[in-house]
């Protein structure tokens, strides 16, 4: 017997039909002995619906009162998918964040989960339940509701998994798995069994959207041995065969395989640079530019500082593309007392990354990148490097065709 | 300055426009210097769209997982009223129930209220915030959310104002106040400007379905000033007018007035009868034929036995006519232990009441609402009286003939 949380996204929660496939699935598990714990999204289409709601309200919606209203579409879900279950004849119980003491701070919309006490759920599961919990949500320590943001729901089950030290952490999506890039762009892209903690870091933060960044950072923080699958399989087939089949985001040292130098290519589309030209180089100055960014709640992504010239520097740093405005405007507002002359943007470029852990034993990974670009007549914007990953920024238009080209050049249709 | 409690309907509350326009009839109190406690309802549709996607999943949905998805729709309502609000710039909050110690029993789907912690709410109210409260719900001593039944946001305003000793409970509605009948029914019905608590409870609970009957209770119970009034109306219209509007529930004995001998005629068409045949006559036998009724959560309204014959009596008594054929099946299963002969019922039939405390000392009311109908050539099936109302049952198809009939007599058209 294990303990294992599931986690469906909002495409396999979109119907009743979809939900009463997806209660035969934790069904199948809970008959086979294992306790199960479910953390459904709200179905396709409701978080946006509530959202334009919202909006039609007011144009900047007030995120504590949007997180009220947000988080009731995961509410919806489990009601529905625990009387899918009893419908079924399982017995199954569902609660709202709050209910099992799960405890955020006050950052809504964009909240962070701080801890959750695992006593109600723990004694449900100890007498034989099927344990619903809504994802993407919590309340801080004034009960008020506030929501993970998007995609939180990965972030909700990961960190159930971790309260209840869970023996694995099933994320069932509409992709089968991992990819060595996004198969929509490179027709030849492959599935990967396996992928380290570290990795799949890396491919997520750099927009591979197959799980919410956050959620892989719980994963890795707290050692949850979490599997992405699809919910799109017939939902009786062989539990075995289930259980083995995605992607596994592993933490063990893997000595028997044959590590291969890159896993794989990720990318973000919608990414936007800005540089401040001629800002006297003295202490200071990154604070200086960055510290109003961050406080306008802008996440900010690759940075960098030119060499100074004369006492005079540039400094160039990208950030979502949604975001490009706004953050225009804050630097726009401190431009005088950073002493800049002048702030420039693009906001039609994008990142492109290759990503491995192998990476770190093998010379040779960034110029093999460089001069693929090159023989593309692909320019090169920015570069960025860690132990696992080098990432390069470019005009957008050459996305697509960079992703290919460096795909082939790391020979990833192979096995 | 006073302390106001506002509920508003789901009609009131059908789309974003109507919301802005709750807001703005909330901010005109709230600037004239009152203290503004808001219960909305759901959206119109939204929880039978919740109830139907159950439905969907399970016929009989687990009434605890109803709950808990039909409790959503009250939450998106109070923040989107709480953002139409702050959108006016005034400071405004929305709570769910169970952040404002909204405590009900376990009677999932027809929970009752047993106490609120006025705390939260009062702390808010001096600091000068406008409070909006999700009427419909509130929770058990085990944090389940449970739901008060259709209507049941009426009985939560009532008793937030109750908790609050608010001076006035507004309860904001399609209908412009509680009228003499139906005005479908009787073209001349006309809004008394007054009601006592009794004879609206009555009403009520005859299926004038203004308020829901347990809110009429609660405000009888703990004295709360109940207004009847309508949300059609423009919201920026004079205060003064708007207060003075619609039907107050009144609590003092009003002595210039002239009361009237009946307030008005009440009458629910969806009735049922069902007579229980040859029932050896002893102790217990009511207990034993309703017993196993009330314990199929079956409600039982008139109830009447006959002159026992020879040892031997009928019992008759009305349901709803959505649980005749319950209420039959019931009543078969037990029909060898009461020792009856057969059941019989009638699931055609309508209940008609003249309503008025002036009734108490005045004699002839009977005489004259029997004679009336006899006029009208209306056979009358089961009579049931009380201090201040007479009911009669009678066949469907008279049901608009007799109210029109009995309003007439009584000559309730007239001031």
């Amino acid at each position: 017997m294990a303990l294992i949380v599931h986690k469906y996204g909002g495409t396999s929660m979109g119907s009743t039909e979809r939900i009463k496939n997806v209660a035969k699935r934790v069904a199948k598990w809970y008959d086979a002995g294992h306790q199960v714990v479910v953390v459904p999204s709200a179905m396709s289409g409701e978080t946006n619906r509530l959202i334009g709601l919202a909006k039609e309200i007011m144009a900047q919606p007030d995120p504590r009162e949007l997180d009220m209203i947000a988080s009731t579409g995961e509410q919806v879900s489990v009601g529905l998918l625990a009387m899918a279950l009893l419908a079924l004849g399982k017995p199954a119980v569902s609660y709202a964040g709050w209910q099992v003491g799960i405890k955020t701070d006050s950052s809504f919309t964009k909240a962070r989960i701080q801890s959750i006490d695992d006593t109600r759920i723990r004694g449900d599961l100890d007498e034989g339940k099927i344990v619903i919990v809504t994802g993407f949500q919590g309340v801080d320590d004034e009960d008020n509701i506030a929501t993970l943001g998007r995609g939180g729901s990965d972030t909700s089950a990961v960190a159930i998994a971790a309260a209840l030290k869970a023996d694995e952490c099933l994320i069932y999506t509409d992709v089968d798995g991992v990819y060595t890039t996004d198969p929509r762009v490179v027709e030849d892209a492959r599935r990967m069994s396996k992928i380290t903690f570290e990795e799949m870091l890396e491919m997520a933060s750099l927009g591979s959207k197959v799980l919410q960044i956050r959620s892989v950072e719980f994963a890795g923080n707290y050692r949850v041995p979490t599997r992405v699958l699809s919910s799109l399989t017939d939902p009786l087939m062989p539990l075995e065969e289930e259980a083995n089949s995605g992607t596994l985001i592993s933490f063990e040292e893997d000595t028997n395989m044959e590590q291969a130098v890159i896993s794989g290519i990720a990318f973000t589309r919608d990414e936007a640079k800005i540089t401040v030209l001629g800002v006297p180089d003295r202490p200071g100055v990154a604070y200086h530019i960055l510290g109003p960014v961050a406080e306008a709640n802008i996440e900010v992504d690759m940075i960098i500082q030119n060499q100074s010239v004369q006492g005079v520097t540039d400094f160039t740093f990208t950030v979502s593309r949604g975001e490009y405005q706004k953050a225009m405007g804050v630097l726009e507002g401190v431009k005088g007392e950073i002493g800049a002359s002048s702030i420039v943007g693009d906001a039609k470029v994008s990142k492109i990354s290759v990503v491995g852990v192998g990476m770190r034993s093998h010379v040779g990974v960034a110029s093999k990148m460089f001069q693929t670009l090159a023989d593309e007549g692909i320019n090169i914007l920015m570069i960025s490097t860690s132990e696992i990953k080098i990432s390069v920024l470019i005009d957008e238009k050459y996305m697509e065709l960079a992703v290919r080209a460096l795909h082939k050049a790391f020979e990833l249709d192979k096995e």
